[in-house]
């Protein structure tokens, strides 16, 4: 098995468990940080353990242009190239170039697009994303789906629809005929690497997406669809695209009821801290998302009194801690008025410092909404007459 | 007594010592990483802690625009403004006005300067920098000089170091009349920053700064004269700023020869790895320079096996540590193919792993230095058959 997951508590439809990938384990419900270019911006990897990151998402459009995905394959995949020797997931490239709405044309085929660096021309189909996955060598890696712009008709949604499932079915299909080529796999790479392998016969795990825009009936079509294709975890992809957040929420919370309970089920690009811990107590396993990331580079950060723009001159004569109630290393050294002047100066420490703490702050809701889950089920034992197993 | 110096072991012309000021001891000699705008840029403060920075530099200009000395001066001094609660030296602004050629005028009151920033325009006094440097809060402070440029004629050398001394003496005046309003030495102080504080009754120690261009009677001239003004160190100014390496040399050890051996003995803002040991082994005590942490964000890398320029496609495959002799962070972690991807995808932590090597680099270089300087004087003892106290 190169994926299990076990399920070891649960709150009402939230539940916690345990993501075993060839690289290690995830504690669940897990928020991955996005490390685009195989790297989270400004941050050490050595950093990101510190601050108890479990997973890293890596983006294949980004990778497949830079470094490329041949150069990363030879040096032994993602894990070892980037020394980030713990799980990482990547997308399929399907929402980035989505992203490239001017630079792109989509067919049965696939998507031709231009690369935002230098305009080359590139093709990603179900196939060559799984090529392209593969030869990164994450743990989870994701088909290649049409991310369903919004708003978006009837018609339109079903198709787009049903070419993410037959899509899914040619990525399922070339995976399994491929998944021995990861570079970690086989004991050749271990040769290429020069380094010892633990991981010799094991695999990717290979998640399906669910689409379907904002239908529901459309929705759980897709999800069902997809878990008749087959995969060992599902993801809710096409929502943060535009619509309001109560849509999103709806979407969400109707799309799981059609989803397998015991797979993992992964939420892919949301949200705020908000968000992030509501959907987690709707059954949601796994989320990523650039906004702690992008925002820290913003200035906007996240703390338990609110969200504060450190660039504001009212920070400026502020001696007190960013966040009182956060004990990562930028709250526990800096001043509100170090940090501003940071930022105000373009000084570079100002995204490092601040994406620490951003990233510590998701991480801190994510382990609280571990935490909260363990302790309604403890709870629900206790009421019931019952004694939990010693761990 | 707000600065004392101790020689511990010499070796030749080079010497070992301990310098003690109000917020710690420094080994010398020391290297002094540049933090301009109170950081070294990309590398948080704790980073600096464990890489064993003793001491840093900041640039009075610059902090002086942003973010204004009152600012510092009212968060408790730049030791609490950067949570930096060791030693810290500040120049005088003097070297980065005579940077601004075509932004400033000089006379003999001092310098008035355009903002690099947004035009403004301002005034530099003898006295005016003891008011901003004596707000910033620094152990060490720097006289307000003029860099001579090079080539200049003998008439023009020696008018420059001329006006130099009398600045010098403007200077020291200034400091002795106000040295007790620095933020941290007063009881008063405590209470604007909250916090207990141990340097009631502490000053800051005032440099005087050698000049004479390249003539090396005018720098015989520059020293005595200084020496005779008095101050509790002596730095060496105006290299550096274009003459070719081997006069820079010769004036740094024909000057040395006139500075009092019991002093510590600063040469300000030199070298490559090279230099630094080399000027140590002549008798400087501190040194300071922006190559390490500037050339780190140009991808240039200072290596047990020579430079190296990271961008170089050469390295792209290349699986090796950047120096398979250095045990920092960078080293022991990263693939040389990494660190490339990172500064050719244009990524922000190219320049934090980049600068960390090559502080570590300059760090490890003048410990090398002060191993090597004591070994020579246990040598020394041990065939003069005589024995250490023990420390």
């Amino acid at each position: 098995m190169s994926l299990q997951f076990q399920i070891e508590a649960t709150s009402g439809p939230g539940r916690r468990g345990r993501l075993i990938t060839p690289h290690g384990e995830i504690e669940t419900p897990i928020f991955m940080p996005v490390g685009t270019l195989a790297s989270v911006k400004g941050v050490s990897q050595d950093l990101l353990e510190e601050l108890g990151v479990q997973i890293l998402l890596g983006n294949t459009y980004h990778l497949y242009l830079r470094p490329g995905v041949d150069q990363v394959r030879r040096l032994g995949g993602l894990q070892r190239f980037m020394a980030w020797p713990h799980p990482i997931l990547t997308d399929s490239g399907g929402f980035q170039v989505f992203s490239l709405s001017e630079l792109r044309k989509v067919t049965e085929e696939g998507v031709t697009f231009r690369s935002h660096l230098d305009g080359s021309s590139h093709f990603f189909s179900p196939e060559s994303s799984m090529e392209a996955q593969i030869g990164l060598g994450a743990d989870i890696i994701m088909a290649f789906d049409e991310c369903t712009e919004y708003p978006a008709d009837q018609d339109r949604m079903r198709k787009s629809m049903e070419m993410t499932l037959r899509w899914a079915a040619r990525g399922k299909k070339y995976f399994e005929e491929h998944k021995n080529e990861v570079p970690w796999g086989s004991r050749q790479s271990s040769v290429i690497s020069r380094q010892p392998n633990n991981h010799i016969g094991q695999t990717q795990s290979l998640f399906g997406i669910v689409q379907g825009g904002m239908d529901l009936a459309l929705r759980k079509e897709s999800a069902e669809r997809t878990v008749e294709i087959g995969f060992p975890g599902y993801a809710i992809g096409g929502l943060s695209v535009g619509e309001p957040r109560s849509l999103t929420r709806e979407v969400v919370e109707s799309t799981l009821e059609h989803l397998p309970s015991d797979k993992p089920r992964y939420l892919m690009g949301v949200g705020t801290p908000e968000e992030i811990a509501q959907y987690a107590s709707l059954g949601v396993d796994m989320m990523d998302c650039v906004l702690p990331t992008r925002a820290a580079r913003h200035g906007l950060l996240f703390t338990s009194e609110g969200k504060i723009s450190i660039k504001q001159a009212r920070y400026a004569s502020d001696a007190g801690p960013l966040d009182p109630n956060c004990g990562c290393r930028v709250c526990s050294r800096y001043s509100r008025a170090y940090l501003r002047h940071l930022y105000a100066s373009n000084e570079v420490l100002a995204q490092v410092l601040n994406t620490v703490h951003n990233l510590t702050f998701y991480l801190d809701t994510m382990r609280a909404v571990r935490h909260s889950i363990s302790l309604e089920e403890e709870a629900r034992f206790l009421s019931e007459g019952w004694s939990r197993p010693k761990p």
